[in-house]
């Protein structure tokens, strides 16, 4: 199937298995005229790399982009960017094993009955690998929202049953702990409940929020392609997330709406504000000019090497105990590729929003003539 | 902007306002041959109608449907199929007040920002009659998929505090409560819990689940286009819902990946199945086989009679009751759309999964010539 | 399959049948805040309504157009816009005998192959009715150029064997003839080679051309969407249509690049202009800010009252006459059609460059802040 | 702008320019299971790459293509499949002179004021490199059409006013000589044709041919995506394409209905045959089962060395002689990317036509249940 696409204006598509030659994206319909280095990629892509503590995988990848077109004297040229990572500590012989069953929690038997075969090595293009491209993507859209005064934070707000303390909120330690989470107290409790996690071959879950700072409102539209129905599905899209909410979320179901309602007031400047933000800064799916928030459920790591009972590829039932470099968790590595889809979404989303008015349209057009 | 459009290769496009002269869909990708008539249609749209109960809104509505184009000596001819319902019941002057001001919960602000102004009678595009094209494109699609052995089943969960009890799950009983519950008793409750609310002038929200059954494993994609990441912007597309979920869901975050994990097993046949469908029916994007099972958290009804606090377009703070003919819950008439909207996707990425394999292509042809 | 859909920004899609009961369009991604009423639109309908003059079928339809959603206090809301045009003179008991048989000339024969079978009433989707949506559209992306400095204008180049004479160009005489040819002689000599075809029972091909006034330089893409691509995909999916040149066209086959390429000049005020236009104011995709020019060529009308071979259902060899309302020439009713589908594709492709450099982008969200 | 894919259901993405470090494509949507290797995609591009003979550019690359991704033990996996070819033999130098100066016949002004710069070493994105990715994807779409018994033949009809004699018409001889051109005998009055332009410092048109054998019938779709449509936006997406024609082309604008309409005959085993084929095999926008039959006019090499006049960036009006390593003609290299273009879009339509009867969908699934 045609899926390796994302976005209608600013659209990305991704390439790339995890035992593969590499893994890349094609950036199509960046504007010209953006600054671009590989430099601005790579601090994205260093956030996702495997080895940044003893909570990921070993494999030793650097994760080295390489930006293989559409960018001239160091500038984007309006036309397709190519980017590259090579893969260069794959060790296959690892899952020969694997190819003979299928893993409980992965795709293999959804993969065999699809296709009728399946590139097994480390979960081929079901790897987490191939979110690769998808970072590396959103760090040129990140890039473009910054000028527009748009920011994006992601972090982890819970591992297993250990969830940040919201009184203890500190967004500066996001980025000084190996789970991304906004609270050291927290980070603490729940290497601890990793560390036994391993101890016992298995895995946990967790939840991740981001928030968009300095979205203008307007943005989105009214029926299919709403901003928060894009975001859902950015955000679906990754693998292992379950759930995705927005603003007061699944906790709408048992409200009022005189509890949900957002009221609105005008300051003396007659800048018009909501008093609070149960929306989560959409409504009827143009954003409203708060800031935008939203989770993720993240499901645990399928691969464990505790036993597991399981079918091989001759029908056979098997018991297993799945080997190879696994993380025991996939909440910090997600984080920035949740901060990137929505990155997309959100550019994607702007860049369409140009033409809702015609007077803008004429405005636009006036302007260049002159 | 161009969002009234959903779906790649059975896509459906749906026009029309509230207090317009109607509303309407064009179904395009629909296979020739299908019998289509209007009371296919009309069954589905009479589950969404209003004043089906003392609990809906009393503007009255037959909401017929008429098939303008598509279908010939009964069936489908393979062509653009447009559906056309004619709004009857429009009392547009209820809303010159509103006119005036943003309702808190509504997107009246967000459209005057994006657009400049708003047709503001009965809220315009953003009303909830606008999912009468949802609704009437996807009774078709469920006729196709019934053809292919999968049935939908979309139900209320809860009305505010007000749940169903698994233990007393009923799914004979959907049709025979206002609320489309799947117990009866809850629904009693649900009916007692929404007569205060309304006393109160206030509304609840709630919770909608949907279950797929028949659904062949090897359905969806392995990256953007993953069946669950489609499900959800599906349903987060509908007005109101705030959250979406699939298995286990939110659960997720807190489970281990020994609890979390489906094993597999094969029977004496050699058919494999799951022993249990915490993944929800879906894995990687791709379908297993199982049912698919998701969740959708709705909001509570925003226009509500209370007095709430809100901003005119002259920028004065002011206090508004809002009059009018509401729903004290959207949930149960928004059950038939969350299964509309799932019927349209699964219809959508079945049709896209005909090109997966090569040998399966290969047979389709040779079949066509002899 | 999925194709009654055209452009990616602004969208349109059509639906209807000759003999169904009506036909229309749902533009999608119109900007909110064009002035638009029924006679916009009905003056470009006039130009395609049959039984303008002699040459053209009998059929009696006024073709009146009514908007049903996307205009409120006469200003479109930038939501989707429904229109529609009923049919009122349908003689479809006419079309019994052709359901029996292939028409030369049409797509009976692939339809039946395609689909299984047809709407044979007047030759269903395939009539030249089907081009009402298409104009109806296109009276609105025409309101919308003119707003920008862009107009366009369409005319008979040729009928048969007689050609405009290039020396007796006028412009104004295209509404005054019944041909909408540039040139009053050269019209009473088509008038009496259509009169000498309407005698023999047989029908004549033709020649359009089309200039795009006040077309700005920078629009287009340099790859698969290609100004001239997009142009010439547009009018090639107009019934009857054999081929599309742009500038000059074929005869470039034999040019060299001397006698081809046009050279730049600047002016006293540094305004750079072309000093020819054999390009035809694209290159490499791209607008050059010269007026863009193309034609297309028209087969004869393939219903005719002459004697022909054909099959019939049975498999049967057959002469046949065919009978019904046709018009001997297709050409002068498809001027308007060539002029809507250039609006909808210029339109549709202005939109889309307006995220071409970051630095409008920057702009523009910085104009709509303050 | 977001121009570099085509196709709906069989979708490819290219990227690269003329001197950075490679050109190359993402092919997504391709079935899993056809046997790939480089070879296949080889021999393709080594049909368009430089230095075939005296009349191309002395640049010498090898174009030889990796691939990155999608293929596994030899066959596709059917997810994306990554394609490059690295420039190896860029003299940028040669083109810092261009830079300053807009060259006619090329896009080099259109692209400054799209774009605000340009990437000028080689034509940068508009460079005839650009059709790399197209011809390797194109490969795979041929080796895909060949399985279900479609071939397809490119090759040169006419060089200046060198044509081919229909007489002498000889397919075999396609390959043996330098211009691809099924005629011996005019391919040898085409190399002195071309020898003078060359000493004239200028260069020469011409126009290409294509034939598609075995196509079936009932292909395509009878709105905006015709298959005639689809293949005119392809061809005319190449760069230097000023002109396309199906069937009888440009002739049917002198044509009557008698002469053009193609009888249909059936034969003593009912099987239905047209008597001719004027209608080069597609009516209303759907295959008819007859050969698909195309020509295209490509415009003279913009690139001459004989003195042109021109504005340089400054505004000033200067003359040029342009350097650097340029084919007399484009003709021969473009073959087979018109081949190409018509195979991805032969292959995007087959598959999109998969949906066209509700039967064979039905038959499909039950088939893959059994």
């Amino acid at each position: 199937m045609f899926g390796s696409s994302f976005g209608n204006v600013f659209k990305v598509t991704t390439w790339g298995e995890s035992h593969g030659k590499g893994l890349g994206v094609i950036i199509d319909g960046c504007p010209a005229g953006l600054s671009l280095s590989e430099d601005d990629i790579q601090v994205y892509l260093d956030r996702r790399k495997p080895g940044q503590s003893k909570y990921t995988t070993k494999r030793g990848e650097s994760d080295t982009v390489e930006i293989l077109s559409g960018v001239f004297d160091g500038k984007t040229t309006g036309t397709s960017i190519s980017l590259i990572v090579r893969n260069k500590d794959q060790h296959s012989s690892d899952y020969n094993e694997i190819a003979e069953y299928y893993r409980p929690g992965h795709a293999d038997f959804n993969y065999d009955t699809k296709y009728g075969f399946r590139d097994y090595r480390g979960g081929g293009r079901s790897s987490g690998r191939e979110t690769i491209g998808r970072v590396a993507a959103g760090a040129i859209a990140c890039k473009i929202l910054k000028q527009l005064g748009i920011t994006l934070s992601a972090y982890t707000l819970s591992i297993g049953p250990i969830s940040i303390d919201k009184n203890n909120f500190d967004e500066s330690s996001v980025m000084q702990n190996p789970f991304y989470m906004p609270d050291m107290a927290a980070a603490k409790r729940a290497a601890d409940y990793l560390e036994k996690c391993m101890q016992e071959k298995n895995s946990s879950g967790g939840m991740i929020e981001c928030i968009i700072h300095g979205m203008p409102a307007g943005i989105g539209d009214p029926v299919f392609e709403k901003l928060n129905a894009n975001l859902g599905k950015a955000i679906l899209s990754i693998g292992a997330i379950k759930g995705f909410e927005i603003g007061d979320g699944f906790s709408v179901a048992a409200a009022t709406g005189l509890s949900n309602n957002d009221s609105y007031r005008a300051d003396e400047n007659g800048n018009i504000k909501k008093m609070t933000n149960h929306s989560g800064g959409i409504t009827g799916g143009i954003s409203d000019g708060c800031e935008i928030i939203f989770r993720a459920a993240v499901k645990p790591t399928p691969s464990i090497a505790a036993t597991q009972q399981t079918v091989n590829r001759k029908k056979e039932n098997i018991s297993i105990n799945i080997k190879g470099r696994h993380d025991p968790v996939i909440v910090p590595r997600a984080v920035v590729v949740v901060e990137s889809m929505a990155a997309l979404t959100i550019t994607d989303m702007l860049f369409a929003s140009m033409t809702s008015r015609m007077e803008d349209i004429v405005h636009f057009f006036n302007d260049k003539k002159s």
